[in-house]
């Protein structure tokens, strides 16, 4: 793959991919808020809160993680 | 598949394609979040709520992968 | 189906119905952060939650399902 | 990569990719809100409210650092 | 790096970048807010509630500070 325009468009879809951990950084920091919350109202149930948040959470990560891989895949391997 | 702009126009596809992640991101952490603002309310149900929340969350995470699966295709097999 | 044009021009295509997998994954993250909170209120129904949610959540899901279905269509198939 | 169109288009991506960040920034800026609010009600309970706030506010961020990730590799590797 | 091409889009791509401050400004500012909101409603509790704060909002802040880096580093460094 040596086109330049080909490179010039790749990187620019690189940089949209990486918009895509947008998701995931907001559905984590909505449930981290929630689990914050219900801390505050049920501190004995923080070990039980927090399993639950690690689970769920991880989803949530993930979807950033897909972009991320998307974009790195633009980068070091391109359309061929 | 060798023209440049194909190539350059489906490195865009891939990395737009990734943004459909968003979705799956930000319905999983809601998901999450009640799950997590649930549990504290009810301690003694975190199973039954666990539960719930990965047969839904699976069902959202699938939206994201969806997408993953776009992108991919775009970046390894292409439009023909 | 050859033209450079085309080509490029449908991968676009396909990327952005990926994008319509964002309606469903917020749709039954929703659904999913409900019925988490109905179990915690009512654990005894765990069963009856979870066979409305399957029901309804296939329904959202399958608008994802759509979108994955066009742009598999534009990738594998295409305009014509 | 020394083609002038590829070093312009790398640099916009890498902009592009900049703005990634803004979902850690909403995530973790929430987050931190209803920390805030629950140890206004639980003060007691300060220190396992920032347990918790760490716990996931280091996935929310993590989600920033992607984005940050990948436009530092288009500026220092670039695409090829 | 001195063709008028590459330069004019790297201006512009500090531009984009610098948009990623947005989300560590409403984040932080959000935070801010419902800790002005707590203190108010538990004076006695101030100094635990500027803790939390000064924790979670460093976060929050440190995305805005990666899209500054990456901003600078497009000024100053460019694309190579």
């Amino acid at each position: 793959m040596s086109d330049s325009f080909v490179l010039g468009m790749t990187a620019i879809a690189a940089g949209i991919a990486a918009l895509g951990c947008i998701g995931g950084g907001l559905g984590t920091g909505k449930a981290t808020a929630k689990a914050v919350e219900s801390v505050s109202r049920q501190p004995e149930a923080t070990d039980k809160i927090l399993k639950v948040l690690i689970a769920g959470g991880a989803l949530s990560e993930a979807t950033a993680i897909y972009a991320l891989l998307v974009a790195l895949m633009l980068i070091f391997v391109g359309v061929h």
